[in-house]
Protein backbone atom coordinates (compact mmCIF):
# COMPACT_ATOMS: atom_id res chain seq x y z
CA UNK A 1 0.00 0.00 0.00
CA UNK A 2 1.50 3.33 -0.83
CA UNK A 3 1.99 6.28 1.06
CA UNK A 4 -0.41 8.27 -0.64
CA UNK A 5 -3.12 5.68 -0.24
CA UNK A 6 -2.95 5.79 3.66
CA UNK A 7 -2.61 9.84 3.48
CA UNK A 8 -6.34 9.56 2.19
CA UNK A 9 -7.60 7.66 5.32
CA UNK A 10 -7.76 11.18 6.97
CA UNK A 11 -3.81 10.87 8.31
CA UNK A 12 -1.97 13.94 7.11
CA UNK A 13 0.24 14.59 10.27
CA UNK A 14 3.72 13.34 9.40
CA UNK A 15 4.28 12.77 13.21
CA UNK A 16 2.40 10.01 12.77
CA UNK A 17 -0.13 11.11 15.35
CA UNK A 18 -3.91 10.11 14.36
CA UNK A 19 -6.27 12.59 12.77
CA UNK A 20 -9.95 10.92 13.66
CA UNK A 21 -11.82 11.58 10.42
CA UNK A 22 -15.05 9.77 10.92
CA UNK A 23 -16.61 11.58 13.77
CA UNK A 24 -15.46 15.28 13.78
CA UNK A 25 -16.12 16.21 10.40
CA UNK A 26 -18.16 15.16 6.83
CA UNK A 27 -15.98 12.88 5.02
CA UNK A 28 -15.78 14.20 1.51
CA UNK A 29 -16.57 11.42 -1.13
CA UNK A 30 -12.75 10.36 -1.75
CA UNK A 31 -12.09 9.87 1.60
CA UNK A 32 -15.28 7.53 2.29
CA UNK A 33 -14.45 5.35 -1.33
CA UNK A 34 -11.14 4.57 0.35
CA UNK A 35 -12.06 3.87 3.70
CA UNK A 36 -14.83 1.84 2.44
CA UNK A 37 -12.92 -0.65 0.95
CA UNK A 38 -11.09 -1.22 3.73
CA UNK A 39 -14.36 -1.42 5.96
CA UNK A 40 -15.56 -3.99 3.34
CA UNK A 41 -12.82 -6.60 3.78
CA UNK A 42 -13.31 -6.38 6.96
CA UNK A 43 -17.00 -7.10 6.89
CA UNK A 44 -16.75 -10.96 6.57
CA UNK A 45 -16.20 -13.42 9.07
CA UNK A 46 -13.87 -15.32 7.60
CA UNK A 47 -11.81 -12.50 6.73
CA UNK A 48 -12.16 -11.39 10.43
CA UNK A 49 -10.86 -14.57 11.60
CA UNK A 50 -8.13 -15.01 9.51
CA UNK A 51 -7.06 -11.29 10.58
CA UNK A 52 -7.49 -12.03 14.59
CA UNK A 53 -5.22 -15.68 14.05
CA UNK A 54 -2.79 -13.24 11.90
CA UNK A 55 -2.71 -10.58 14.20
CA UNK A 56 -2.47 -12.54 17.59
CA UNK A 57 0.16 -14.47 16.52
CA UNK A 58 3.20 -14.32 18.89
CA UNK A 59 5.82 -14.61 16.26
CA UNK A 60 4.34 -11.82 14.65
CA UNK A 61 3.24 -14.04 11.44
CA UNK A 62 1.61 -16.79 10.39
CA UNK A 63 2.49 -19.82 7.62
CA UNK A 64 -0.72 -20.34 5.32
CA UNK A 65 -0.25 -23.82 6.19
CA UNK A 66 -1.25 -23.24 9.62
CA UNK A 67 -4.43 -21.04 8.85
CA UNK A 68 -6.45 -23.14 6.58
CA UNK A 69 -7.09 -26.39 8.89
CA UNK A 70 -8.64 -23.30 11.15
CA UNK A 71 -11.33 -23.38 8.58
CA UNK A 72 -13.89 -25.49 6.62
CA UNK A 73 -12.69 -24.10 3.43
CA UNK A 74 -10.85 -24.75 0.42
CA UNK A 75 -7.07 -23.31 -0.03
CA UNK A 76 -8.17 -21.57 -2.87
CA UNK A 77 -11.00 -19.14 -1.12
CA UNK A 78 -8.28 -18.89 2.40
CA UNK A 79 -6.00 -17.32 -0.78
CA UNK A 80 -8.95 -14.87 -1.81
CA UNK A 81 -9.51 -13.74 1.52
CA UNK A 82 -6.28 -13.17 2.29
CA UNK A 83 -5.76 -11.34 -0.90
CA UNK A 84 -8.44 -9.21 0.14
CA UNK A 85 -7.41 -8.17 3.28
CA UNK A 86 -4.06 -7.61 1.87
CA UNK A 87 -5.47 -5.16 -0.39
CA UNK A 88 -6.80 -3.15 1.76
CA UNK A 89 -3.81 -2.90 3.57
CA UNK A 90 -4.76 -4.86 6.76
CA UNK A 91 -1.81 -7.49 5.92
CA UNK A 92 1.20 -8.42 3.93
CA UNK A 93 3.17 -11.62 2.79
CA UNK A 94 6.01 -13.00 2.04
CA UNK A 95 6.59 -16.30 0.11
CA UNK A 96 9.43 -18.50 1.20
CA UNK A 97 9.77 -21.87 -0.43
CA UNK A 98 6.63 -23.53 -0.30
CA UNK A 99 4.70 -21.58 1.68
CA UNK A 100 3.79 -17.87 1.89
CA UNK A 101 3.77 -16.12 5.28
CA UNK A 102 1.84 -13.35 6.69
CA UNK A 103 2.10 -10.12 9.17
CA UNK A 104 -0.48 -7.50 10.49
CA UNK A 105 0.54 -4.31 9.16
CA UNK A 106 -0.51 -2.47 12.38
CA UNK A 107 -0.60 1.12 10.92
CA UNK A 108 -3.87 0.25 8.90
CA UNK A 109 -5.65 -0.79 12.03
CA UNK A 110 -4.29 1.91 14.24
CA UNK A 111 -5.48 4.72 11.94
CA UNK A 112 -9.17 3.04 11.69
CA UNK A 113 -8.64 2.74 15.99
CA UNK A 114 -8.20 6.46 15.32
CA UNK A 115 -11.06 7.30 12.95
CA UNK A 116 -13.41 5.93 15.15
CA UNK A 117 -12.12 7.46 18.78
CA UNK A 118 -14.09 10.27 19.94
CA UNK A 119 -12.00 13.43 19.89
CA UNK A 120 -10.60 13.79 23.95
CA UNK A 121 -12.92 16.34 25.50
CA UNK A 122 -15.78 16.52 22.86
CA UNK A 123 -18.01 13.39 23.86
CA UNK A 124 -20.77 13.12 21.98
CA UNK A 125 -24.35 13.65 23.51
CA UNK A 126 -26.26 10.22 24.72
CA UNK A 127 -29.27 9.09 22.80
CA UNK A 128 -31.20 9.97 25.90
CA UNK A 129 -29.64 13.65 25.83
CA UNK A 130 -30.68 13.66 22.54
CA UNK A 131 -34.20 12.57 22.84
CA UNK A 132 -35.34 14.72 25.74
CA UNK B 1 -30.43 -3.26 19.37
CA UNK B 2 -29.82 -5.41 22.76
CA UNK B 3 -27.82 -5.70 25.71
CA UNK B 4 -26.72 -9.67 24.49
CA UNK B 5 -25.68 -8.31 20.84
CA UNK B 6 -23.04 -5.61 21.98
CA UNK B 7 -21.81 -8.45 24.71
CA UNK B 8 -20.77 -10.82 21.92
CA UNK B 9 -18.08 -7.96 20.36
CA UNK B 10 -15.98 -9.02 22.46
CA UNK B 11 -17.41 -6.67 25.89
CA UNK B 12 -17.75 -8.55 28.79
CA UNK B 13 -17.06 -5.90 31.48
CA UNK B 14 -19.78 -4.36 32.72
CA UNK B 15 -17.89 -1.39 33.58
CA UNK B 16 -17.93 -0.22 30.27
CA UNK B 17 -13.99 -1.12 30.17
CA UNK B 18 -13.31 -2.54 27.15
CA UNK B 19 -11.78 -5.66 25.88
CA UNK B 20 -9.60 -5.65 22.33
CA UNK B 21 -10.48 -8.75 20.69
CA UNK B 22 -9.82 -8.44 17.12
CA UNK B 23 -5.77 -8.06 17.84
CA UNK B 24 -5.34 -10.46 20.77
CA UNK B 25 -6.92 -13.52 20.31
CA UNK B 26 -8.62 -15.62 17.29
CA UNK B 27 -12.34 -14.98 17.01
CA UNK B 28 -14.50 -17.70 17.52
CA UNK B 29 -17.21 -17.82 14.64
CA UNK B 30 -20.40 -16.28 16.66
CA UNK B 31 -17.90 -13.31 17.32
CA UNK B 32 -16.63 -12.75 13.86
CA UNK B 33 -20.34 -12.59 12.18
CA UNK B 34 -21.79 -10.56 14.53
CA UNK B 35 -18.44 -8.42 14.10
CA UNK B 36 -18.84 -8.42 10.53
CA UNK B 37 -22.31 -7.19 9.88
CA UNK B 38 -21.06 -3.80 11.37
CA UNK B 39 -18.13 -3.36 9.33
CA UNK B 40 -19.86 -4.58 6.71
CA UNK B 41 -22.59 -1.38 7.08
CA UNK B 42 -19.40 0.48 7.37
CA UNK B 43 -17.76 -0.38 4.09
CA UNK B 44 -20.28 1.46 1.40
CA UNK B 45 -18.70 5.07 1.15
CA UNK B 46 -22.47 6.40 1.53
CA UNK B 47 -23.02 4.46 4.49
CA UNK B 48 -19.55 6.24 6.08
CA UNK B 49 -20.46 9.60 4.48
CA UNK B 50 -24.14 9.61 6.22
CA UNK B 51 -22.55 8.60 9.27
CA UNK B 52 -19.85 10.75 9.37
CA UNK B 53 -22.69 14.27 8.64
CA UNK B 54 -24.56 12.29 11.99
CA UNK B 55 -21.61 12.02 14.27
CA UNK B 56 -20.33 15.43 13.52
CA UNK B 57 -23.23 17.45 13.74
CA UNK B 58 -22.83 19.69 16.63
CA UNK B 59 -26.51 19.54 17.99
CA UNK B 60 -25.87 15.98 18.02
CA UNK B 61 -28.74 14.62 15.92
CA UNK B 62 -29.84 15.08 12.33
CA UNK B 63 -32.94 15.52 10.42
CA UNK B 64 -33.47 12.86 7.82
CA UNK B 65 -34.39 16.26 5.09
CA UNK B 66 -30.72 17.62 6.19
CA UNK B 67 -29.04 14.40 4.94
CA UNK B 68 -30.73 13.73 1.65
CA UNK B 69 -29.89 17.16 -0.21
CA UNK B 70 -25.92 15.93 0.33
CA UNK B 71 -26.46 12.66 -1.81
CA UNK B 72 -27.21 12.65 -5.50
CA UNK B 73 -29.56 9.70 -4.55
CA UNK B 74 -33.03 9.08 -3.98
CA UNK B 75 -35.06 9.57 -0.58
CA UNK B 76 -35.79 5.91 -0.31
CA UNK B 77 -32.11 4.99 -1.37
CA UNK B 78 -30.85 7.07 1.75
CA UNK B 79 -33.20 5.75 4.03
CA UNK B 80 -32.22 2.17 2.94
CA UNK B 81 -28.48 3.08 4.16
CA UNK B 82 -29.47 4.48 7.45
CA UNK B 83 -31.72 1.46 8.21
CA UNK B 84 -28.79 -0.44 7.77
CA UNK B 85 -26.42 1.85 10.17
CA UNK B 86 -29.19 1.21 12.63
CA UNK B 87 -29.54 -2.47 12.41
CA UNK B 88 -25.49 -2.77 12.95
CA UNK B 89 -26.12 -0.51 15.90
CA UNK B 90 -24.40 2.47 15.04
CA UNK B 91 -26.44 5.29 14.84
CA UNK B 92 -30.82 4.72 16.16
CA UNK B 93 -33.41 7.23 14.86
CA UNK B 94 -36.98 9.00 16.27
CA UNK B 95 -39.49 10.20 14.11
CA UNK B 96 -41.08 13.49 14.90
CA UNK B 97 -43.94 14.51 12.70
CA UNK B 98 -42.97 14.87 9.05
CA UNK B 99 -39.20 13.67 9.65
CA UNK B 100 -37.20 11.31 11.30
CA UNK B 101 -34.01 12.66 13.56
CA UNK B 102 -31.07 10.50 13.41
CA UNK B 103 -27.83 10.11 16.03
CA UNK B 104 -25.11 8.26 16.64
CA UNK B 105 -24.60 5.43 19.18
CA UNK B 106 -20.84 6.19 20.40
CA UNK B 107 -21.35 2.98 22.28
CA UNK B 108 -20.56 0.90 19.13
CA UNK B 109 -17.78 2.82 17.53
CA UNK B 110 -16.55 3.29 20.74
CA UNK B 111 -16.69 -0.90 20.91
CA UNK B 112 -14.83 -0.95 17.52
CA UNK B 113 -11.76 1.44 18.21
CA UNK B 114 -11.39 -0.87 21.01
CA UNK B 115 -11.40 -4.05 19.25
CA UNK B 116 -8.82 -2.17 16.88
CA UNK B 117 -6.38 -0.69 19.39
CA UNK B 118 -3.24 -2.67 19.99
CA UNK B 119 -3.19 -3.54 24.01
CA UNK B 120 -0.82 -0.97 25.41
CA UNK B 121 2.39 -2.66 25.91
CA UNK B 122 2.08 -4.91 23.59
CA UNK B 123 3.64 -3.47 20.34
CA UNK B 124 3.14 -6.18 17.15
CA UNK B 125 6.22 -6.39 15.43
CA UNK B 126 6.79 -4.06 12.20
CA UNK B 127 7.39 -5.87 9.44
CA UNK B 128 10.52 -5.27 8.59
CA UNK B 129 11.39 -7.04 12.01
CA UNK B 130 9.22 -10.46 11.11
CA UNK B 131 11.05 -10.20 7.31
CA UNK B 132 14.48 -9.82 9.09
Amino acid sequence: MSKQELVVLGQTDETGACCPGLLTAPLDEGQAVELAKVFKALGDPVRLRLLSIIASRAGGEVCVCDLTPAFDLSQPTISHHLKLLRQAGLIDCERRGTWVYYWLLPEMTDRLAGILTRPAGEPLPAPAEVTA
